[in-house]
């Protein structure tokens, strides 16, 4: 596995396999690598001759009040997950050669990244998109892989890709779960014992409306009132928002038909979990 | 020459000749073919094996009060030009092509385009950065070819570029004037017949401050009085702007030095024209 910092090296690694017609898989991460991430590196792998996983703490991705400078990091231990699961490159830029001094261009979805975790974190989607942009012009990927546990991401990034004739493949991998249910996550380092404890309540509560669903009800009122219900009984979860929507375009509809994204941000202290699931209404 | 309507149609065919180590030339153009445009060919003839250029009035970057609806066209005789100047590949999109319905996504930088035209014509280098962005991630160029007349459009793609760390090169190409020294553009059809006499006074007045500065000045609000007094001789001629500025950054600075951007914009009547020299203040 090799290692490299720089926008210019990359291109040069990867215009050799490319020019050889070789397929590049791409899996972009801020590191903190836990299974969800390698999961990933799986999938590229079985499907693309050659696997990057850039490793990058996005600044811009992150608001004024939010965890940029504590968000959990340990390149060591990082590598080692990484050269274990296969990665053949990772791309492991510093801040200033990603955002030299004087940058100024952004990319942005509208509407889409108005809702759910967007409503919360605004700028937020604006940030990830651009720096995925700004990825994918330097690696050049034939397939790039995310995780389905951030599912606004997932449809942000599809809606990105289609509206700028990106000419590449975004596949989407399923959520990874610790034993209880938990969707995993680098951000679940931050939870105290007790909160780690009653985090399972988003899954819990996600598998139940699944339940729901399935047993006939159509109501997205109902469904989200049970959310609420389900999780508010537990007294160290704060709800940020619990919605049911269209999967693919985020709209919200009162009758669930189709593809419908079931999803939930919960505080639990200072630290706000996400998680969901996808039913097909039909 | 090949005339392509459909983007999956010219990313095959540009594949083929990319996968065969080809370079690719692009000139992306709003049509309404004059020599100005057929001089980027000739340039990307030079320096590339192959040459396409797109033709699409691209409405995102006209104002609610612009001149979309009534911009000039004329399809049948620019493809009659860009085949005898020797393009290869003319890309020829509807705009549902490439603003299919529910399009959603923008690129924008900051800074740059808040001055000069940017001012006067708000949301417009935002149309701009997004249809060059989509065409790019189309036509994967190796280069590609603009106008300097549009040199403020040229800063913010070379910015746009650089930002976004696109592997493509941007070649600037020299004003052509027509006899008299207008720049030509496509809008000049607009002109009634005193007004096109009177239009003669930009390319004048831009030559008298290059005179002016390369005779020693170095003071911008001199420079910029002399143009405007100039100009105002002109009873049909009504200044937008009048500015020196750096031709990389396009900022503002009272003392000239380095690459100067001495640019007009001028209506006549309902026609606004813009043009622009370039000074290197030593």
């Amino acid at each position: 596995m090799k290692i490299i910092k720089t926008i210019q090296e990359i291109r040069e690694e990867i215009k050799k396999h490319r020019g050889q017609g070789k397929t590049v898989g791409f899996v972009p991460t801020m590191g903190y690598l836990h299974e969800g991430h390698l999961s990933l590196v799986n999938a590229s792998k079985k499907q693309n001759d050659i696997t990057v996983m850039s490793i990058f703490v996005n600044p811009v991705q992150f608001g004024p009040n939010e965890d940029f400078e504590k968000y959990p990091r340990d390149t060591q231990s990082d590598l080692k997950k990484a050269e274990t699961a296969g990665v053949d490159f990772v791309f492991l830029p510093s801040v200033s050669e990603m955002y030299p001094e004087g940058y100024k261009t952004y990319v942005s979805v509208e509407g889409i990244t108005e809702v759910l975790c967007g409503k919360s974190r605004p700028g937020h989607f604006k940030g990830v998109t651009t720096i995925v942009t700004k990825l994918f012009n330097i690696v050049k990927p034939t397939r790039a892989y995310f995780g389905q546990k951030d599912a606004q991401q997932v449809a942000v990034i599809m809606k990105m890709v289609r509206d700028l004739d990106m000419d590449i493949e975004i596949v989407s991998c399923p959520i990874i779960r610790e034993s209880d249910g938990l969707a995993m996550s680098s951000r679940n380092v931050y939870l105290k014992p007790e909160e780690r404890k009653a985090a399972v309540i988003l899954s819990r509560a996600l598998f139940e409306a699944v339940d729901l669903i399935k047993n006939g009800c159509r109501n997205r009122d109902e469904v989200i009132e049970y959310l609420r219900k389900r999780i508010n009984k537990e007294e160290l979860a704060q709800i940020d928002y619990a919605e049911a929507v269209n999967a693919i375009t985020l709209e919200d509809s009162a009758l669930l038909e189709g593809r419908v994204l079931v999803a939930l941000a919960v505080r639990f202290g200072n630290t706000r979990l996400i998680d969901n699931v996808i039913v097909e209404v039909v």
